[in-house]
């Protein structure tokens, strides 16, 4: 990851907002790396976040994947908007193995209301990373409430 | 919900896959209906599934959403294969309120290896139901290992 | 379809940008219904717009797809705007056989700025229609430049 | 483009196929390079593939992407199967001016039966290349008819 450095204001808007989130803390996932335009999630590959095969449910990958690139969006947003979901497509690469996974989002193309975002998940075994899922996002900056 | 019914062993086939997915445990996930081709999956809308706005987290959304469709898919396919999402496109159309989320999800175009489905999440208040996200999804048959 | 018919202005305003897609006639392809969040566009099977295996190109599917959603949304949005294409999803279902297409599209959730849509492709033959596409997609309204 | 030469029959199966869709002349596109598991198509953008505000119509340029990627898969697919395009979503970035289009479409994960691509077009002015498009498509090998 290429890291151009937040300044203190933005990585605090972006971690807080991310530990607001208690669907993240269900599945465990942790916000690691951020940088501008960038951001990376980490989830081990606990029991409780399975599906019927035993790897991690796809729909969890997506869940960080989209958070990761929501994140990353986030990180190039002006203050005083919030991010949300416009839209996400994901492919499934390979089944997610190994001890964890990590989410990395970046910024594919930066907008005042659109912006459009690319990011993979790897899942880590002593092995190295393997790419488990892809995803093309489209996040949008709204206004808070 | 248009209900073709399913044989029993089929029925079985697909709750006892849903039972073992313990992602769907964690966020609080229920299969309600089932019908050929058709799937119904519910979710309150409890505190420890949330973004930071409040609303029910659209990673969650997408989680219940894919497994409606794959569940959808996995009522058309043969006995002794296994569903696995190839990759779904989920668009947000509200934000995920109300006291509870149902996702349905249909098949599209059913095929022996892939399979087309498409679904929605409604939010559910005492005024009714409110489409809050719309997916298209392929879904395959594989070998179960 | 169902119609909700448009005021003359719209149904003028949909069909004046249209027949301004020089892409749309090089194609053969022709607006035909037109309705309140509705576009309906037919495309002769010509041999100019076929792929390697002599069914029409799906690219050439998803165009005019693209074009029945987007003026689906057109249709709702208020005069002095543009519509553009944020982006779709476009899954193929059957070789795009017969004798012409049809496209038509629909609006899911229409919105100031992003209006979601859906449509369909079929292909005519004289059994009737075949559905050989189906399409997810994003529009937004965009200042006149 | 990182170029892994592919042998010559590998090659001219996939320069014949493109030679035979007629679409592809039609709008005028050319395939450039090839490599193994990536594709290069370029349009010049004529007045006959605009759409309403004379850049080229998203369709086309969508068009050529899907071709790129499909012909991306295509070169690492064994003898004697066909490619089709299972699904594609496409971002659009910007508008697609300039002087010409290139489409680059690449493998990101390949399969017996699906191949997953990501790709993008270009717009080619005399100040360089501009992104426009981004997309993630599944393909698949089909048996030839």
């Amino acid at each position: 990851m290429q890291l151009k450095e937040l300044d203190a204001a933005t990585e605090k808007k972006v971690r807080d907002s991310f530990a607001a989130q208690t669907a993240m803390t269900t599945v465990g996932a942790t916000m690691t790396r951020l940088a501008y335009g960038q951001a990376e999630i980490e989830l081990p590959a606990a029991p409780h976040i399975r599906q019927q095969q035993e790897f991690v449910h796809g729909g969890v990958v997506a869940m960080i994947l989209d958070s990761a690139c929501g994140y990353a969006a986030f990180t190039t947003m002006a203050p005083g908007v919030e991010v949300v979901s416009v839209e996400f497509k994901i492919n499934f690469l390979k089944p997610a193995l190994g001890q964890k996974l990590i989410a990395r989002g970046r910024v594919l193309r930066p907008g005042k209301t659109l912006t459009v975002c690319q990011g993979e998940v790897f899942s880590v075994t002593e092995a190295g990373e393997t790419p488990v899922a892809a995803m093309q996002a489209t996040m949008a900056a709204v206004a808070k409430s």
